[in-house]
């Protein structure tokens, strides 16, 4: 097997001639991963009988047989990316990755069309966690199993691109994690292998120990290896239509709060604690303001809950805590009815749709790290309009917040916002409702998973739109997940000239 | 009478002490004339044999005497304003008006309490025209002039605030606007006096223009007079509960159509028009892109309208046109209950309500210059994303965009919808619902007047919200009028500090 190495360079060069070859190779590459990795529920579903057993052994021998037909015919291609493919690569690879995860759903025995299929696949690998499946509960295991691969498999490989691709691209002011010359991943081959192999297996490791809690919790070894999948990667799947709130059980609630926030920290801290450059993680200036966050909202409803309902203390901050998790690190496990909690939380729960977890993890959102640099950038901005002439410096994470920086982070915010103004639109243009509609557009966007209201709110599921309503949320889950410029750079048409 | 003389200039002395004389000293003036002003309704209740006369005659007396005692106080000030007194100034010329213009409402025979006047007088002053009044079809004449009357104040106070202050002061990107030095008000005094002048006689000529035409299409001379004044302003102030759509007449909507558009528009390019450096008004490129954006959200409407109901064409369009020309400029007349048209209208009318018109206008909003500024920092953004090295130039109107102009207005759009948030949830813990809340928000920081849902729709009134509900709403409509940094840097901790 071919030492997979890949350079990231940014050159100076805009008319260089714009090659597909190394883009269609490491596309390949994930094609053929992907098909291989059916082998799994294909496996599980034979050893349980279930016939679509044949389904993921065809789809995958299909997948396999694209997969490995494109990399023979970009056999010998040198993997040195340059800023336009970069943008190609990141883009291609998850409609790719789209399609072929979307074969075994759309063959199986659950009779769903090609847009349903391409919508589940879509939810799962940028792990929204919204579904059109109804019957979860008496779902073949192959399936369900294969809806948690496809959110592992698109948790790391979103932690991989936020740490290498988005700094790279400059995307939405991602040069501030631009990873110190010591861990980059384009020096010597055997180190950055090393470096990317460790954080495959830091997450690993910890989707398998929040399994075998989950097990000794009560659930059974599909459960808890699904619920452990969807969890770890803040998707969301569940192995039940009632989400987590089917087990009823509080402890396995705090399990899975307990890791839905270890999922939405940056990953990369954890490989420097392990290092024993110890302390990194609560030091890290967006892991304290986003656990700063967490905390107080979760005390703040969970005390309301208590004093408006008939619940017990320590019921109310559980439910609180789980369901702000939940939606804050973009995971979208529903363990009650939030909107059946009053008006003020459906505001709240509107508004937590739009935050995210910390960059580096595998949450979505507009993610912690901009609010703080929106935050710093407003204090600088209100002094200077008071004091035209003082100097003020602004440092974030010890490191100096560059002009670009904030434009990119604030360019970034405008843009999440107008889309979801766009799409909120477009899905009205569907004939659904202005809830539906508005919180529909921000739970893709921001990858989350439920939204309010009756359809698609935490107990409903995307079943019952319209297929043109499910295509437009398929492409704000996509836009969402590859914050935004990395999808829409490759529609300005200086992109494509020579 | 003394010579009117302010002078402004930017220094760069931050340890400099903060006089608060100058500042008492111009808004001693504001309350006089305030007073003054109150004895035009007191003149018309009395003709009306009405006894409310006699609450407008108290009224002018308490306001001219604390207006002369705050005069007499700080005579011989020299009025050259620093930056941080213009920020003190703005402010608190705003909140001292509305205490002075509620006093009549407070007092008159329709029994308010000091929530309600205040709220009212708000949201006249700040032209948002979102009311707690009831029977405003039986209300007495004075009652409803006066608020005209704070409206049409308003009005003009606002469009020299976005003249001269909110660009002084450098407001979310407001330099921009900033006047050549042979338009500069703090030139020779003459000069600066009648340029002055002439923007006042050009809004009350078009207020009487608007009057006469309002008159001859069918309504009473106090209807004509109060409609042209919260038309022009684009308050939204009605005689009518039912606002505009009392009348049922298309040709008063095409006329208030028309003339709430004026108002939108930056009243500068009126003044230069006149002064034969025609053509101006068409080639300003923020008309431009205002009058676009109109024009094709109507027709679009109108469209969607004609073809979903029983409407005829020149109808469908007319309801289109009065009712996305009354939001988008922030007026927020009503013909039509446009929240029964449908769910995309509500999605429509909702995301109408940041949009707002020109600045330089009445209008409140976002204003159309800064999507201008933001579709250009996007565009070449994305094109830098793609070519690093590229040098992309930006220019607006003939000026080149400087990076302080696309941070101010980034922030500004930033701070606007952590605004909303925050508004959004103090309202939500008052108790109310999650469309109120929101459509209330926006709403208030827009300064446009109707919400959506039942109880603040465009065919509802906000009398019934809790009195909690009714300041937060008030703080909201003075921090979108000032454009919130005016407000906020008086609460930055370095503001006070000698």
């Amino acid at each position: 097997m071919q030492t997979f190495k890949v350079e990231l360079r940014r050159t100076a060069r805009p008319h260089e001639h714009l090659s597909l070859v190394p883009v269609i190779h490491i596309i390949g590459w994930f094609v053929t991963a992907l098909g291989a990795l059916m082998i799994v529920p294909a496996l599980v579903d034979a050893a349980h009988g279930n016939p679509d057993w044949k389904v993921f052994s065809v789809s995958s021998g299909v997948s396999v047989f694209f997969g490995v037909a494109l990399l023979l015919t970009t056999s010998g291609a040198r993997l040195h990316l340059s800023i336009r493919q970069g943008f190609l690569l990141t883009t291609g690879i998850w409609v790719c990755a789209t399609v072929v995860g979307a074969l075994p759903l759309m063959f199986s025995g659950l009779d769903m069309n090609f847009t349903d299929a391409f919508f589940e696949a879509m939810s799962g690998l940028t792990t929204t966690g919204s579904t059109v499946m109804a019957g979860l509960d008496t779902a073949p295991p192959g399936i369900l199993l294969w809806r948690g691969l496809l959110q592992c498999i698109g948790g790391i490989g979103f932690i991989a691109v936020g740490l290498a691709m988005l700094p790279f691209l400059q995307i939405g002011g991602m040069q501030l994690f631009r990873l110190e010359s010591s861990e980059r991943a384009d020096k010597a081959v055997p180190q950055a292998g090393r470096f990317a192999a460790m954080l495959v297996l830091i997450y690993l490791g910890l989707t398998l120990v929040c399994m075998t809690a989950l097990r000794i919790a009560g659930m059974n070894w599909l459960e808890a290896a699904v619920h452990a999948m969807t969890t770890l990667s803040t998707g969301g799947y569940s192995t039940s239509d009632s989400s987590v709130a089917h087990f009823q059980s509080p402890s396995i609630e705090w399990i899975i709060s307990g890791f839905m926030l270890m999922g939405s920290l940056p990953f990369l801290l954890y490989l420097r604690t392990l290092q024993g450059r110890g302390g990194f993680l609560f030091r890290d200036e967006q892991v304290r303001s986003f656990l700063r966050f967490i905390a107080s909202v979760s005390l703040a409803l969970g005390l309301w809950l208590w004093f408006t309902s008939e619940l017990a203390f320590i019921d109310a901050i559980r439910l609180s805590v789980f369901n702000v998790v939940s939606v804050v690190t973009t995971t979208g496990f529903a363990s009650s009815d939030y909107s059946t909690w009053g008006d003020l939380s459906q505001v709240v729960f509107f508004l937590l749709t739009f935050v995210g977890g910390c960059t580096g993890s595998t949450s979505g959102g507009l993610k912690a790290f901009r609010f703080d640099i929106l935050g710093l950038a407003l204090k600088v901005y209100i002094q200077r309009l008071v004091y035209p002439h003082g100097a003020f410096a602004v440092t974030y994470n010890g490191r100096t917040v560059a002009s670009d920086v904030f434009a990119g982070v604030l360019l970034f915010m405008g843009l999440y916002l107008i889309t979801t103004a766009v799409i909120s639109v477009l899905l009205a243009m569907t004939g659904l409702d202005l809830i539906t509609c508005v919180s529909g557009a921000a739970t893709a966007l921001g990858n989350v998973g439920p939204g309010l209201g009756p359809i698609i709110g935490p107990v409903g599921n995307f079943s019952t739109l319209p297929d043109v309503s499910k295509w437009i949320l398929s492409i704000a889950m996509l836009l969402g997940r590859l914050e935004f410029f990395t999808v829409l750079a490759l529609f300005s048409p200086r992109f494509w000239r020579h």
